[in-house]
């Protein structure tokens, strides 16, 4: 069984993951699954990784778990957390821990081994995001659960061990400490302003207009004005909501197309470049506040986390954002 | 002229550093300077680096920015902050930027360009850590600063771009992040229990022993509790102190034996691994305080940092540190 701990200066959790545990010896300076050869994502491979729990097919339907999927979702072979159990938080001495429950689930993007999301027209997107929705939903009828992290890892060099297309989610039942923090900042902000932070920050953006990478009717996408990392995008409703959950199709389309467009220009200054984004939306059965804001942040992979940034949580960005906004305006 | 920039939403501050600045062309999965070849750092090449702002030379000594020293500390070439200037803070529209002033020195730990850290006997070690003492003094008298980051990138896995072996210094006008979350966890620990929350650990982990990896009359190394890495390791005094600068030379040179021992250890499960080090000591001219406790973290570069810890704050150790623990202390 997994764990969780929390440091207990910082209040910061980690996860010990047992299961993927190692002897010194197997240790090396990057740990990759082995790329090419055999995909388990693949369609006809469908009994290789554990039964789905969310598909889209269209049309000729032949059941669950066979071929014929648009978007997959399956349990992650290999979880950081582990479904079944309760959560037996104890002590122990100054030290707090619980069991590892959660749900980690891989969203297999497409059918296509070889097709990146940046490749995929924004109606095929649609799924995916669709499909954030509504695994996020189904998760949060479990009363362990408090939060449901949706990430991408793409490329090696940020994360990923598997080749072909996919996203993954992690429900936790904890908040994580960064939502903690988001969720503090922007509420202090809104009891100061009664505004929201991210609605200013968006409205601010549009006027000043040089960190905006491009935009639609529903939807934007900037560099923010402090970046961890040179191209670090932000995409974001233009109208104020706190939970992605809340997306109509209309609205998920509109979004996909936004975010095509987002990971094309990426893509066209940097080709193939490896990149991480995460989903930030409110928390299970929060209900809509008024002072968060769901977005997208896109990281791309491109300086490494060195003592100065272990150490001080600041980073050191190379690339004024407004210049990274101005490279990826350019780019189509 | 770097720049500081705030975050609005989380207070996370970033250092643009356009000196640094590349075109998209420029940036590869992962840059490096170039290793091997002519080396900067080098008896001989004193030349080439900004002149010496400490150095310890051991007889004979030819002056300063000449060979001869055991240890040299020198302005970075290429500074993420630079020394002159005032902070000039400003605001932008909700946004809040500085000037980039601060201290980037590079501690070069040996004259012999393949002795590293590990390798060196105490006695040398401790004019590397009598370096970081007398430079954080000297930039204590800075009244800009706020705080001076040591730390080291070993191996380029973890950030290194110089061979040679040699620690840096940050010394920055705002507290960073991660400190001003150390001082409030251990505040709070210390407000509801009057007692040092370091001490509470340190004492715990000596009863309970089963994450000591080593320990000498002042200094005891942990597998802390809820370690972000496998192998991570604290090193801290047993007696309290908040801050590393009061350390007298019969302490320092105790610090250097228990470090040394602790980077032997760690070679000696995984040979050569890369790794960061980070001194965390109270702010600039705070005048000692009960709550808070110096200490090294060591952070071995064994796992990468992908979308879910970027996401969260989380992050996933496959390593339980008892484990961890248990191989450091049968290592030698």
């Amino acid at each position: 069984m997994p764990e969780l701990r929390r440091d207990p200066v910082l209040g910061r959790w980690i996860i010990i993951s047992k299961e993927r545990r190692k002897r010194p010896s197997d240790f090396t300076i990057e740990t990759h699954t082995s790329l090419g050869g055999f995909c388990p994502l693949c369609p006809g491979n469908e009994n290789t990784t554990p039964p789905e729990v969310l598909a889209y097919r269209l049309g000729g339907d032949r059941g669950p778990n066979k071929p014929g999927w648009q978007v997959r979702v399956v349990p992650n072979k290999y979880p950081a957390l582990v479904i079944e159990g309760d959560l037996g938080k104890e002590g122990e001495g100054l030290y707090d821990r619980m069991n590892g429950i959660g749900a980690h689930e891989v969203i297999v993007e497409s059918p296509n081994h070889d097709e990146s999301l940046t490749q995929m027209p924004p109606e095929k997107i649609f799924f995916v995001f669709k499909a954030f929705k509504e695994r996020i939903a189904d998760l949060e009828k479990d009363p362990r659960f408090r939060y449901v992290m949706v990430f991408k890892n793409y490329g090696r060099a940020a994360g990923a061990s598997l080749e072909h297309s996919h996203s993954q989610l992690i429900a936790l039942p904890i908040l994580p400490r960064m939502i903690v923090s988001e969720l503090a900042g922007s509420l202090s902000y809104f009891q100061y302003k009664e505004r929201c932070v991210f609605c200013d920050i968006i409205r601010q953006e549009m006027q000043q207009d040089v960190r905006v990478v491009c935009q639609n009717e529903h939807f934007i996408t900037i560099t923010p004005f402090a970046p961890r990392t040179p191209f670090e995008m932000w995409v974001l409703p233009k109208q104020h909501s706190s939970t992605y959950c809340k997306l109509d199709d209309f609205h998920l389309l509109s979004l996909s197309s936004q975010f095509s467009e987002t990971l094309r220009r990426l893509n066209a200054c940097i080709p193939n470049v490896p990149y991480n984004f995460v989903l930030h939306t409110e928390p299970l059965r929060f209900g809509g506040v008024e002072h968060f804001h769901w977005h997208f942040e896109i990281v791309p992979k491109l300086t490494s986390i060195a003592g100065f940034e272990w150490g001080s949580g600041f980073y050191i960005n190379p690339l004024p954002p407004e210049e990274a906004a101005e490279y990826l305006r350019e780019a189509l």
